[in-house]
């Protein structure tokens, strides 16, 4: 039986979403259970033969600064959940809460696994090949060293090679140029640092990448830190809702339009399906002694769902111990370039 | 009348798209004439009653190094070309080769203006009221200081001001959050910067965007680091080619898909015409002592043409010398930020 933890409270939406998703969620999965946290006038229509209900007290919201998130809402919704994944109750947890909050109290409650200083946020953008790619960190660590980099090349590997079953999934360091002289001082130290646990054989690193080559598929795995990563996920959002908004008011216009956009109707469908962002909802802070994952604060019941299938995944599959055995395995790597620091 | 100097042998295409684009520029401009520059083959079948051809003996390669374009080539094309604005016999220059190489060369010409320290790269980018977003810095500096990133809001804002008509144009500055405490030390200190220059009135500073903002054209500025300024548009650019590749695929699958695309025509070609990013072509090289636009080196005649219609529009509008009486106007501001470094 695998058991996750669900902030019922946390995202714009609150118990509207993530109460509908869990029982979808109960209901999809016969081996799963689910430890439900919130307030108690929220949680207590809620029943089912597989659902725990744990109550909480408080609420972080979107706008709590970290310290109140941390330091004053000890009873919070968010910080009991994770605080089930600590106690052994669960073997994840799962939040549609603010990010900062959420990555701040699961690194108090949690710690990190050792030889990370700093957790990351991986993500998963869809590509061109058909799959997507897994670009950490995503907004985490607004600054990052050449050693928090290669820190996060590892365990984006080991997520994706415990996800995909690729052993050794290619990974890319975001850049402006692919050539290795491109790019500020410390990109182009992790750059040397990458190159180096190519050569041993911990990673497999494939050079620079550019911003286009995350939908291009070019490497598996996309390392940055976390301000471009973030303005990087943000900027493609916007893209794709103004390309969005833009069809469909084109589609809108006139009777014809609209006549054609039934002829279309299978490509839009196809289209809407591909690149639905609600199917890659779900984020992985990784580098925690504990699976917590980070869902998209305005995510409805469905793309509430993949986050909660995708935190699942990670623990049927066993992704902190797979996580902890590469990091590990590559600890020589990372005191090397620590040491060097 | 204006003249433009072309540096005809840059891009990915050189003469075979240079050419055609002037000659279809001196067509539409009957007040313009151009100097192009090349290498006398290339330029030997050349002839048009406002055109001056001026010889060049070398080419800039998109790989060439930094070191190879400034110090050994110095009978380039593209310097030759920035020399004719240098020595006034053209307003601006227009190229298509290694930005890069570009900029160091009209920074080594040309020189910067007086309180400015960096240069910047501004681009257009569609975004959703119709219009565009005029984003710098794209790639020119890979580190920035608060202080750069101050100059570049008065250099963007002094640009979009001249273009636009729009006396005080907004701008927002590129961050991961809203919030004043976002963002990492450089971020918040130019925040500060641009809080200031607001209250002075120097500036329409409207506070932190998202990379999201870009495309809902929140400001009609948007400030960032090089770095992040080349991965946002990037990142931009992948997204928009994987859209359009699958877009593409989709209506061409069977003869029922074939029929909805010419039944959604009128729609996809509004698509297309909208977000063409040929339309956006023609980057302006910020804070030189003369006008040099940057095109995409991948760029077709007609997205050429963009660009060279853009340095037009600049030289007519008496963009330098508006630049310079705004950042001289600035400069108090300027001068201010940098003690305070």
């Amino acid at each position: 039986m695998i058991t996750i933890a669900v902030d019922c409270m946390g995202g714009d939406h609150g118990p509207q979403v993530t109460l509908p998703a869990c029982t979808e969620f109960l209901d999809r999965h016969p081996d799963a259970a689910l430890v439900l946290v919130g307030l108690p006038e929220a949680l207590k229509g809620f029943s089912h033969p597989r659902a725990t209900v744990v109550l909480a007290s408080e609420v972080v919201t979107m706008d709590d600064p970290l310290e109140v998130a941390l330091r004053k809402k000890k009873d919070s919704s968010m910080r009991v959940a994770v605080q089930q994944v600590k106690e052994g109750a669960a073997q994840a947890a799962v939040s549609a809460g603010n990010t900062g909050a959420l990555m701040a109290i699961s690194r108090y409650i949690l710690k990190t696994i050792d030889g990370i200083e700093r957790p990351a946020i991986a993500g998963q953008i869809p590509n061109a090949k058909g799959g997507a790619t897994t670009v950490l960190d995503l907004g985490a660590n607004v600054d990052c060293s050449a050693e928090h980099l290669l820190q996060f090349a590892v365990m984006g590997s080991a997520l994706v090679s415990v996800l995909s079953g690729d052993e050794s999934p290619s990974v890319g360091l975001l850049n402006i140029g692919e050539e290795v002289i491109k790019g500020n001082e410390v990109i182009k130290k992790a750059g040397e640092l990458l190159r180096s646990a190519a050569k041993t054989g911990d990673l497999n690193f494939v050079g620079n990448v550019e911003g286009n080559d995350i939908f291009k598929g070019t490497a598996a795995i996309v390392v940055c830190d976390g301000f471009v990563g973030n303005v990087a996920l943000k900027t493609s959002e916007g893209l794709a809702s103004m390309f969005g908004t833009f069809l469909k008011a084109e589609f809108s216009r006139n009777i014809l339009t609209k006549l054609a956009a039934i002829a279309a109707y299978s490509v839009l469908n196809a289209f809407k399906n591909r690149f639905d962002h609600r199917r890659y909802n779900g984020a992985a802070l990784l580098g925690l002694r504990g699976l917590v994952f980070k869902s998209h604060g305005s995510a409805d019941a469905m793309s509430f769902g993949n986050a909660l299938n995708r935190a699942y995944d990670a623990a049927r599959n066993n992704l902190l111990d797979r996580v902890q055995v590469r990091i590990a395995h590559a600890a020589a790597l990372l005191t090397v370039a620590d040491a060097s620091a």
